[in-house]
């Protein structure tokens, strides 16, 4: 392929994205093929010579296509959103044209720059305390772009984790490092991400899971408790996670609380905002962070909610240092002369390559503009409100509660095997796609605002289709 | 920004990508900027008002291009190569459209099912035993995408040492596991890459280097006696990992000779094949491979060599259980009816989310075919071997390590100093770009064949620009 047959592919993709998308809510949200399915329509073996193009073209929609989970379907309401906007498109074709490695700063001083510049851009829309942002940190404190939230997670963890060892080795010089760890413990609400857990596995640490209450909140008084019994059974308690907008029901932890408690006893807090964290360039939902100046590292994903497509997990530190503390190793080959004057973000994350992801939160944060972003994040949260309207005006469903930002957790009154057989029905038809939760024992079916193209009359229909599945 | 919007955009993207393409052998493969130079050039705050198209488009010659080390410039010797293709640019532009995010099987079947496929496909094109493709050993083994080398590495790493302390506290009740983690160990050549003893801090297990033979391959005999001296200490060596084409100078591990050292001695081998592996499409070069069925991992980079861009690292493992052992967690939420006969990668993987990459190689394999690879890795190992006979050719220089693939390791006969301070001038005319590596105390310049652009004159351009500076 050459550049003039590329020229006229992509343009044909251009207009095949673009029919994608302005006709999505017209296909079935979700596949109807059989796992092995691909198997039946692809040859075993890669093809010895060059193939046409045209072949390829056409293979999307007789092969793929019918496999596909359509996430941005307004008729998608599992899980939480995924981003997805057309500058952001834009920004990875140019992204993938350069094309380059950002290890180092001198591996493409424009991807390390641009990304701390967009950090401490997006960092101000939040309104993040100074000592998040870079140039008001003086490099102290700053922001980077990780894979994922579950990434972010261990990441801090592991930074977390070090800085411990560290410490007990300078207070308990008889112990050894693996005394150390077997007493390392990790906190989390019972409504944490899986992913908390996980990480704690990953990072071969002890995970307690704390009670939250009755709202689904973990409160201060739960993890000071805790701290006090691992204690005094000798363990060392060294990392919360304090989650703002849980996966289950979009419950708040009490950041403020725990922060406080948190300050006492010197253990690494971090926060973990991943869907909410977007809603927070809103002032109406700002009073979410409240005690984020008691926070070690701080995380959401635009990727999610803020119009830039996966991947783009946003990550701040108060002290960059720890990161590099517990990452950095640093052969030959990797050196440059500026090293002393500039950050490298290979010392910031588990890979060591990493892609140009700026680019997508800078065209996105200057085609909408602050405002357009929270036009987008409050249209949402209304059309939440609005199917929560839908839901309340039904007897035979409750919304056992509260709804957040743009998800609302309903079900059938009486016995959960009700809503479980009609969430079974309704993902069966494929019209919608929903996902379910377990509160505390009381199965609920969330519906959760996902596609930038949904309006109200796919929250309608929505409604309409769970009705008639009833 | 709206679709008619988007179309203008696109295509004058497709222009801009084309044109840099084209022209990028004309810019200065190193950029001229100094640390801190984009702040000088864009506002400290997003925009508060949506901005124009137009600006943007601007900015990218204005703010990011000088910025930018052009990674696919003709002129570029440093690393190894990153892949990029027409085909790869293609797929990327449907997998950002698509926008799924494939952690479960359900999450976008054909995410997952053509992942598997293709890393069946290129499985067969490198000839590796049936253990490790899905198909044939009925979803034992199997492959899977990772982000990058080092990566892979952390992950079959966490798994092999999951699987020994299971295994040691069936053998050994009374050891605490903090007992058992404690005499873990992993082992890697002196040229293995930095990221593998990054791996072993992050898993928190012990790391030694074990030191190469003259041709700087490490032997069977020296893992043998590092098992037996660890043992003797009570150590539990678990671990090798094996490097086919070390970053340093391209040098093999004998993977046929340690891989029956640790068959023996029940020790996971992963290999870490990351540059050369694409080489392996080759029959001439994948004698290089052999010994990989007592190997349990195996990892290449089609992102570095098979011009498919960054990120699509490709791990296969004969037993994917191990790695299902170590990683699952498992919340209502993601749950899904097919579960027991499909395959979820969320748990193949430290991340939750994953982006559709396997696009990006059904793309690559079927424009160039496999023949079509085959005759790249040749033109660039021609390009070398060009490369190294101008270098033979001058009295001043030397080569003192075999040349392998597409990398040649030169200096200026002496001391150490006069190549360090070649490479200093070399890099500061900016013309071309190569970075340095030690060998057993001798300093010497890396000139590997990088872009697909590269041809002959661009391989004489560079030897004239060397010794200009000499």
């Amino acid at each position: 392929m050459d550049s003039a047959e590329f020229r006229r592919a992509a343009h044909q993709m251009v207009e095949y994205i673009i029919e994608y998308m302005e006709n999505i809510k017209n296909r079935q949200v979700l596949p109807s093929i059989e796992p092995g399915y691909i198997r039946t329509l692809l040859p075993g073996e890669a093809p010895e010579n060059p193939e046409k193009w045209e072949n390829i073209l056409g293979d999307i929609e007789r092969v793929i296509m019918p496999g596909v989970t359509h996430w941005h379907s307004p008729h998608f309401h599992a899980y939480y959103p995924t981003g997805n906007s057309w500058p952001s498109l834009l920004a990875d074709m140019l992204s993938d044209a350069i094309g380059c490695i950002g290890f180092t700063w001198m591996a493409s001083p424009a991807c390390t720059e641009l990304e701390t510049l967009m950090m401490d851009w997006l960092g101000k829309l939040l309104d993040l305390p100074k000592c998040f942002l870079s140039e008001e940190s003086e490099g102290v404190g700053g922001g980077v772009i990780q894979t994922t939230a579950s990434e972010a997670t261990l990441v801090c963890m592991l930074a977390a984790k070090t800085k411990t060892i560290q410490k007990y080795r300078a207070l308990e010089p008889q112990w050894k490092e693996s005394e150390i760890l077997e007493r390392l413990i990790v906190y989390g609400s019972d409504q944490a991400h899986s992913s908390v857990e996980r990480a704690a596995l990953l990072a071969g640490v002890k995970y307690r899971s704390l009670q939250s209450n009755r709202e689904y909140s973990l409160e201060g008084n739960a993890v000071k408790q805790a701290i006090k019994k691992d204690r005094d059974e000798g363990l060392i308690p060294f990392f919360v996670i304090v989650t703002l907008g849980t996966t289950p029901s979009c419950a708040f932890d009490k950041l403020d609380e725990i922060g406080s408690v948190c300050e006492e006893e010197e253990i690494w807090i971090h926060v973990d905002a991943a869907y909410a964290g977007s809603a927070f360039i809103c002032p109406e939902y700002r009073h979410h962070l409240n005690g984020i100046n008691l926070a070690d590292s701080f995380n959401f994903n635009p990727h999610k909610w803020l119009m830039v497509h996966f991947d783009c997990s946003a990550l701040w530190l108060k002290n960059s240092k720890d990161l590099v503390d517990a990452f950095n190793i640093d052969p030959v080959y990797l050196r440059h002369d500026k090293q002393s004057k500039t950050l490298d973000y290979r010392h910031w994350q588990i890979p060591l390559g990493r892609r140009f992801r700026s680019l997508k939160l800078w065209f996105v944060l200057r085609i909408y503009g602050a405002e357009g972003l929270r036009k987008h994040i409050r249209k949402q949260c209304n059309l939440a409100k609005a199917f929560s309207d839908l839901v309340h005006s039904d007897d035979r469903f409750e919304i056992p509660v509260q709804s957040q930002l743009g998800l609302v957790c309903f079900r059938l009154k009486g016995d959960n095997e009700l809503s479980k057989e009609l969430l079974k029905r309704i993902n069966e038809r494929k019209k919608i796609h929903l996902v379910p939760s377990v509160l505390r024992g009381i199965y609920v079916i969330r519906f959760a605002v996902c596609s930038r193209l949904t309006e109200i009359e796919h929250v309608e229909f929505a409604w309409n289709e769970i009705r008639e599945c009833v």
